[in-house]
């Protein structure tokens, strides 16, 4: 644990953000990607635990806005929202024995509480589904209360090995999980398909992230899991971040803390549990990544921290006066800033682009005079003049196109990553070149492993699975030449 | 740490809620209370680790509206959202020594992670003011900086040697704290007074809570702060309630972590720091204790977790599409439910009284012919019939009465509790009224301490402390018979 402040990672001091980023996103994605989390003020690194940061307002006033929109969704679809708590002992984690065995490297434990040595270990949670299943043990009685669908709003905790970066992999990271129990396999399924349909409506359609859903091969699954699908989204530099995921999980779970039901043929059967568990502060890290640019960042209007800054290019009581009336008119429908700062307008425009507000309006003594606004788009990077009395339909076209115009961006680029090979060389090619190939592969079953285990090792690179509704293989396995029993992505993960 | 189920805490089970509450408030408060947490379905108290509960639909759908009406108003006043780390290093608690030696008793520890044992213990956060101010060191450096406004929603820890009880006093809560630096001295009361004003507006004004903003004798002062205030909110028994405190802090925290700025005459000042924390799963209880009846809950409709229910008396086709129209004609103004369970009208209405909806439609075949629908507003427990076309204009002077009728008896009652008394007897009799008692005292700083214990030993209640617009007393000290400094109120706490 580092006590020290890491010279390498000191932000800079406040109102000294407007430099732009000293690095290409094309040439070096890793520092373009340090630089924009300091200079748009997403987080501070030099809070003094390893691994931890702490969340600055522009990052959080979007992942709030996000928590919201998926909540909404989660909610329509019939979960019900619960809090649970934070320790869960350690004996509810030895009930299921392969999730013990898979979580146990990255629990924190808390041993002690003002004075006294506690009786048992209790883990600060880094999943809850042995929180969850001994309460659906006790509520579930019926098939009348089935499906049980709930979720929770969390902070989770992992004491990751790996080397940690903000947003994308920390020790403590916020997300959403949601745990449903229902009657049959068949149910479970259905649910892993609404877990589907809710990624692309949240991630896609609302903050603009493409991805595919894939099914996990065997070896990749969540510990206790009969069946793990989940949403790989792509960085500029071709590894791909898991985003979120769902389980089947095996009956196991629902053995292990008798979830149980009563069923119209008067039979006490055990049920069928799925957990989904979307990500919120590393969705934002793919927001930031996939949208951003080398001026700063780019937010789709729905999750905004600021949607509309008005900038006064000098200060003057005029210009203030018509910003102020522009607020006004413009708030009932989004958030509105004015910028008082002091500083230059040039340093105004770079804030406001580093901030990656989509809407920017520039007020100058001309305009006032002419009646007109000169307004910036962040989506296109475009200025334009517009007469003042179109302002609100302005705004409210940019609102919409400006969404769809980061998403039609980056659905293009993620589309022409995914290459179609059919041997080991053009694997290799196609990851090289910072993509995702396409391919047969044997087997996505235990037998398989063996020719992932090639892949990861010749090509540094992992089998990330198939598509739910399955593809029909074009040829040979591309590492042992044998019959293609499933078309599967292979791409380098982060 | 009990394992096991207690049996006197066992929730009925699911859809067997809708027998009203065995006891009177007025007559058994304490066991009033218990049952409603239990047949409202706001929490279970089965969760296996002790002084933990979950949290269900019900409190936590209400409880995210009151998160999102206090923060929109802290935001309004210019507070910015932060999210910090749970985990606060030893090390930073030790940097100011009032403030451990107040919480040592009470903090949970994390000692090991994976497993290795930690180099440093941390603490599950009680509060975060060690966490908050090493950050505000490193970025605060000008006079242009402050006032430095800043807040963060988190869930937080206390190891509770007294006895727990749901919302009231659990060992993880769910709060607000806001924390902010100043220039000057006179600012931060400035932040204080802004504190009790937001308290007002939230607590009073949206959740229809009366209660006293008082500042706390200095005998009960929060560990490390010069000045303590608080609002204290009444339960029936006649113990009040600490709801929000707000904390002046002594300068020993931003000398230990260096929290200065170079002000207009060049030179190096320390801050003056304030901190204010209002639990929202705290105030929830209240919420539930000063409106809730024999019946069940009454929500204010601003934070009702749904504000109109619809019930079909008999399943019938057309009266489920009457009901849906009804839905359809009021979701976009308020939350809206059909119920279609297939109990009795009877346990239906009992159902949605005892979860505390501010407004219900029964619908039956004859209303159905008549054009009419019969409606029932829990914040007059009164029935009425009113013409279908009117349902829209009626359910909103609803929304806008039910909220006033709540606060206003609550206010009524209240300011009924509160006597002036001159007397150590006549307070005696006034706190055993079940009321707080309005008085002089010699003194609320040190040397009132003596008087204090006197109250304390004798009559079981505490000085809880002085009006922030001091009162100007009327006579001697109630018990040392000293000349009067203070105008205090006394009562029993929670």
């Amino acid at each position: 644990m580092a006590r020290k402040s890491n010279p390498q990672n000191e932000t800079p001091p406040l109102n000294d953000l407007n430099k732009g980023i000293s690095v290409r996103k094309s040439e070096n994605f890793s520092e373009w990607y340090t630089e924009i989390v300091q200079k748009a003020e997403l987080a501070d690194l030099r809070y003094n635990v390893k691994g931890f940061l702490v969340f600055q307002p522009w990052s959080v006033l979007s992942m709030e806005k996000m928590y919201s929109i998926l909540e909404r969704v989660l909610q329509r679809k019939g979960h019900k929202p619960y809090w649970y708590p934070t320790l869960i002992p350690e004996g509810n984690f030895k009930k299921e024995s392969a999730h013990i065995k898979g979580f146990t490297p990255e629990v924190f434990w808390v041993d002690e509480a003002g004075e006294n040595k506690l009786p048992e270990r209790l883990a600060l949670r880094p999943t809850s589904e042995t929180a969850f299943y001994q309460m659906f043990g006790l509520w579930i009685r019926s098939y009348k209360d089935l499906p049980f669908k709930t979720y929770q709003r969390a902070n989770v905790f992992r004491y990751e090995t790996k080397a940690t970066r903000p947003f994308l992999r920390s020790r403590e990271f916020h997300w959403v999980e949601a745990h449903c129990a229902h009657a049959t396999k068949e149910d479970a399924m259905k649910q892993v398909y609404e877990d589907m349909e809710t990624t692309k409506e949240v991630l896609h359609d609302s903050f603009g992230l493409p991805f595919i859903f894939f099914e996990r091969p065997a070896w990749d699954r969540f510990p206790g899991a009969e069946r793990t699908f989940a949403a790989d989204v792509l960085n500029p530099d071709g590894k791909v971040v898991q985003q979120p995921s769902t389980h089947l999980l095996s009956q196991e779970f629902a053995k292990a803390f008798n979830v149980q039901y009563k069923d119209k043929d008067g039979k006490d059967k055990f049920t069928w549990i799925t957990c989904y568990g979307p990500a919120i502060s590393r969705i934002f890290a793919s927001v930031v990544i996939v949208h951003g640019d080398d001026k700063g960042l780019k937010f789709p209007w729905a999750i905004a921290p600021l949607q509309v800054a008005i900038v006064p290019i000098k200060s003057d009581e005029a210009l203030l006066k018509k910003a102020e009336a522009l607020q006004a008119e413009l708030s009932p429908f989004a958030s509105v800033e004015i910028d008082r700062s002091e500083k230059s307008a040039g340093e105004k425009f770079n804030h406001w682009e580093m901030k990656g507000v989509p809407l920017r309006i520039d007020l100058g003594p001309k305009d006032l005079q002419n009646k007109v606004l000169t307004v910036f788009r962040r989506d296109l990077d475009k200025k334009e003049v517009i007469s003042e009395k179109e302002i609100l339909s302005f705004m409210q076209r940019v609102a919409k196109e400006s969404q769809e115009n980061l998403i039609k961006k980056a659905d293009a680029l993620f589309e022409s990553r995914i290459r179609d090979v059919t041997t080991s060389a053009q694997v290799k090619e196609a990851i090289e070149a910072g993509g995702i190939a396409r391919c047969n592969f044997c087997s996505v079953e235990k037998e398989g492993s063996y020719c992932a285990e090639v892949i990861e090792k010749e090509i540094g690179a992992q089998v990330r699975g198939t598509l739910l509704e399955k593809e029909k293989p074009f040829g040979k396995c591309v590492i042992c030449g044998k019959e293609g029993h499933a078309v599967v992505y292979i791409a380098r993960q982060y």
